[in-house]
């Protein structure tokens, strides 16, 4: 497979003669299936893939033609380790973001027997691969977005006053799955009055009263790609504050959004957005970054950060994302996602206005 | 709160001046309120929270009494490390099942810096204490398992031929929340015929048949608090082979349930399930765990596995869930709850033979 060849090909001029993946994103996208409590090894011509009798069978037939399969009896380290002897691997590399410290001690000290092998920390080689999406990526990721739209419109016919955060988040799970989705992409923000101040509130029992904002934060999983919107409803009038704040951070998206094409920082699109805000005095009200990529994961590369260096291409899909938060009171936050294209960017999430 | 002290209490005794907490259900045990992408400083006198702007509005009127709020701005272990050196700790331990290899090594350098501070690798302090449930958690989890067996009983009157595994899932999932949990507690597992020879078969549109077994493995989270149960139904006829198999698999969880009292170790538990199984001759047909503890994790201490010299306490609440599975033809899974007593174990999740 295309994928798989691509990783290998980039080994041959690595500091090392192994990787072992153990992210489930990578695993997944290497492979095209799901894969959990799995380990991914690949040298320049060989790829082996380590889980134990829980998933064993599953893998079987996805696994054909792409890397063999090695069914973990006990300590995983130790097959990974004899694998490594036996295929000569010297330097293994490992994905140092996605390997807690207690996994490293234990495979160093496994390859070290094996095969007086050394392990070597490492990240991105997959990662910068998975950001610029393939057709069919963004084929996955367009759907799972026309799932959450309609799950949006859906809700537009249920929302009312004296409804909880808990029973509208309900009726658009259920709706998701309905409607072809694996599931909600991450837990579904519903977050009233002043429950929206929190850009991460958790999602509870509070009832929507008129007048107030009801901030709705939905990601769907189709087929593994996943989607990410917040959108605001107000039901009844929006306060004067309240539309001024609406405006800022719409503007401040826009912005964002035209700033987006090829070879640009990924941090000039994140100014672009905060300027804007700072100058309208809402600086001290917009903590988090103003997007992350979506794909396989509902954040991956590239962060759309303060700062960030990451040049933007030609088939990534990030979020754009401001947002202003006024502890006690409420905040609006408005995310739509983007693909980048040759020349600049289509807001892949539906019309900017509606 | 008595949590937070006993664990400063038991930092008194410790190889280290502090103790840095990554994990979030650790970190929910002691300050009681569910919390993501923070840390919690623990030192024999003070406690420090960081978070960032997302969440910290959300934690301020919980953390009181508790700990002290610090907002992160930029780089986490930076101000981490800062806290660190104005609190004069200079050996710091960190989770080391729970911090990935990347963070380690931006601690370990950030603390240098700051203080000339060591890194200590530790695990189990609190995880060690989470294994004894204290009433109040026990009725989180009856409560979440409550939920469960409803959800089950529900289903009774919903499953019927023709039917796929997503429809099902989805009607769970609505039930669990509309019955007051916040949620499944993990993607429910929902396997007919051939799929339930995969232990973890990831739950899809296969259509269910007469006659073939419909496994269900289920999990509530209610507070926070887990549950995790698997039935098997059969619309029709059993076969014999279905017959035999589940019934060798319900005689190794009596086995193994029998077996549990305070001070037998956990290994000897899975022992008693396992060698009935070997014994009837399908012993390479069960591949995982007997069982594992569950509270704030799905997954978490005491592993009921092979060799494991755990000691049973009173209070410790545990599945015990043995398996058959026949590749291609189908699996039987059986997981109940139990809670270990003064003199043996209460199963929890309701009567064996419902």
């Amino acid at each position: 497979m295309g994928r798989l060849n691509k990783i290998s090909a980039r080994l041959e001029k690595a500091p090392f003669d192994g990787l072992l993946i153990s992210s489930p994103a990578n695993i997944s996208y290497l492979l095209g299936f799901t894969a959990r409590d799995a380990y991914l090894l690949l040298s320049k011509r060989t790829a082996v893939y380590f889980t134990d009798s829980r998933y064993s069978e599953e893998a079987r037939q996805p696994l054909r033609g792409l890397a063999s399969l090695r069914q973990i009896t006990g300590q995983a380290f130790k097959d990974i380790a004899d694998t490594c002897a036996s295929l000569k691997l010297k330097r293994v590399a490992f994905e140092e973001r996605c390997l807690p410290f207690a996994r490293y001690k234990l495979l160093k000290t496994e390859l070290r027997r094996a095969n007086k092998g050394a392990l070597i920390p490492s990240y991105g080689l997959i990662e910068e691969s998975r950001m610029v999406k393939e057709p069919e990526e963004i084929e996955h990721i367009r759907k799972a977005l026309k799932i959450t739209l309609k799950a949006l419109d859906f809700i537009r016919g249920f929302i009312r006053p004296g409804i909880t955060e808990l029973d509208l988040a309900g009726e658009l799970e259920r709706f998701i799955r309905q409607a072809g989705g694996r599931g909600p992409a991450f837990d579904i923000i519903v977050a009233f009055g002043p429950n929206s101040s929190r850009p991460h509130h958790l999602t509870g029992s509070r009832k929507l009263k008129k007048n107030e904002p009801a901030l709705i934060d939905l990601g769907v999983d189709y087929n593994g790609y996943k989607s990410d919107l917040t959108r605001v409803f107000f039901l009844g009038k929006m306060s004067v504050t309240a539309k001024r704040i609406y405006d800022t951070v719409r503007r401040a998206q826009e912005n964002a959004i035209e700033r987006i094409q090829p070879a640009v920082e990924a941090g000039s699109i994140d100014a672009a957005a905060r300027q804007y805000i700072t100058q309208k005095g809402y600086g001290g009200f917009f903590g988090h970054n103003t997007g992350h990529g979506v794909g396989l994961e509902i954040h991956e590369e590239p962060k759309i950060s303060r700062g960030s260096k990451t040049r933007i291409k030609p088939g990534m899909v990030f979020t754009v994302e401001p947002g202003i938060y006024l502890p006690g009171k409420f905040g609006i936050r408005l995310e739509e996602m983007v693909l980048t294209t040759e020349k600049g960017c289509e807001v892949i999430s539906g019309a900017l206005n509606k």
